[in-house]
């Protein structure tokens, strides 16, 4: 009696997400909504990004990868801005075909993620689509009050600073289109695997927020590649920026890529989906944030440095890189 | 040269949407998140909600009804927790064919709901889908420290009041879909049109939030039809409610389509999109709460009150109301 007034989508929702609501405030997902009290003298800091089938990832990829893929996204949105993880909502649209099976796993490491980076579910939404799977999560962190990391407060002079490597995902997208590029880019199976796994799973920079928010003079998280979003930062900021790209840092995996086939430079600095942090900071705070970087565990590399002026310029061999589409856009 | 790096997603952005970003956190929607200092005092309300193009609204729906309704879903779910609005996120899909009078018509009425309901937009996500129009909205609100009205704290003893009227949302959809019900209904065009218009366009009862906050024992947002949404509330307060039918507030279009065909009562009671609040609250908090439901405008009628036990009866014509499926659910 007491269940005959549960619907099947109370009851997903019961069996798969409320493992992911360990939060006191989110009630178990048994409200209209969840409260959450915020850190004493933090802002929240807030984010919303999303996935669909067949534009974000593959429609046959698995279920664990797509769960964690759109979380990591958004978490890479908090650590640009220098924010710890308070939590998310998540909104999730499923076709038909798709069955308890695939949810179990989505959940299953969508759970997983919540913990490691500790950041639990809040509140969620679950409908039918006659489209494609769509999730969207909106997240939330903190920061001390007025210290959000921005895009527009670079300053002429700031080093250039990025995190981990770029070019894999969108060198490894196109290698899961096409798969006959595996062999004209000379990649062994491992470098191939590497840079897939690359686009599958971002890597996003959390163990970092506090160095950036100690340190960096601006930040913004690189999801539409180098080019574009680095221009991004110095529009706002109103001050160029100048990239030595033999010092942008890639991996072995897109090294072998880009010597086999040099116009790749071009995708590894415009393709997207890197989730890195690209910062600029004060020269005095170089080694602090290094050492920090290093503490962390998360390779950094300083790419150029901000001046007067406007756009950001790509040295390469003695050229300035003129790139057809500097920034991936859904339009 | 400026904005050569501009994408096309970012005009988009810039031109429909930065114009509901009122707030300064929200940073004109030009950083890869916004900032919000909480009130002080206060916990933040969470919750997220959203419709898809032939789920929750019909695919030729006008763009200005789409997004008006699904901010006021979510404004909803704020007012029945006694929330005052903060802010929202968007995450919005559009198919190719959708141009941009759809998304100026979509924004403008998006952004006079904003500021009417002051919950302006914090930030956003824009794809391209090759699915169906899907919007999704993260909205937070503000009540004071652990004041969060819940649906678990409802008392035996307590009064079950609702606002508005229940089923014109459910009765408007069928309509919409077999326009021979009309004259079966015995409705004038003014009843069906109003039938219609309250499943195109909820009202949410946010100006009834403070009352809520001040009186009520528990509450929950009826978007899943009043008999499954009440029997969540019992269910998560271990409480059983008694509802006299005939007390339920209905519209005089719905009063005439229920005398025409009277089976038409389960439909009212269980066929959802009302976006009313049915809140429970001590008898002594009666005559508080309507006062302040009159002075903010909105009808508030005591339907039943809530006694040992489990479920929620609904006392019909002498006998207790079966029904065939209490509540809505996508699955």
């Amino acid at each position: 009696m007491a269940n005959a007034t549960e619907s099947a989508e109370d009851r997903l929702i019961a069996r798969y997400f409320r493992p992911l609501a360990t939060h006191p405030g989110a009630f178990g997902l048994g409200d209209d909504a969840a409260a959450l009290s915020p850190p004493s003298g933090c802002d929240l800091v807030l984010t919303t990004d999303g996935v669909i089938a067949g534009v974000h990832f593959f429609p046959g990829d698995p279920p664990d990868v797509i769960g964690r893929k759109v979380l990591r996204m958004n978490l890479s949105d908090l650590a640009a801005k220098g924010a710890r993880p308070l939590g998310f909502l998540m909104s999730i649209a499923l076709p038909a075909g798709v069955d308890e099976t695939w949810l179990a796993a989505f959940a299953q490491a969508l759970g997983e993620d919540a913990r490691r980076y500790d950041c639990p579910l809040f509140g969620g939404d679950t409908d039918h689509t006659p489209g494609p799977i769509s999730i969207s999560i909106a997240a939330f962190g903190a920061v001390p009050h007025g210290k959000m990391v921005r895009r527009s407060t670079a300053k002429v002079g700031n080093r250039v600073v990025a995190t981990g490597t770029f070019g894999d995902a969108a060198l490894g997208v196109r290698l899961r289109a096409d798969r006959s590029l595996r062999r004209r880019w000379r990649l062994t199976d491992a470098a191939a695997a590497h840079l897939e796994q690359r686009y599958l799973l971002p890597q996003p920079r959390n163990s970092l927020a506090d160095a950036v928010l100690q340190n960096a003079a601006a930040a913004i998280d690189v999801s539409d590649g180098l080019a574009g979003d680095l221009a991004k930062l110095c529009r706002a900021s109103g001050t160029a920026a100048e990239i030595d790209v033999a010092r942008v840092p890639l991996s072995e995996a897109a090294r072998t890529a880009v010597a086999a086939e040099p116009a790749l430079i071009e995708t590894v600095l415009t393709g997207g989906d890197d989730y890195e942090i690209v910062l600029t900071l004060p020269p005095d705070r170089l080694t602090a944030f290094r050492a920090a970087a290093q503490a962390a565990g998360v390779a950094v590399t300083e790419i150029g440095y901000m001046q007067e002026g406007e756009g950001a310029r790509f040295l390469h061999q003695g050229k300035t890189l003129a790139f057809a589409r500097p920034s991936y856009s859904h339009f």
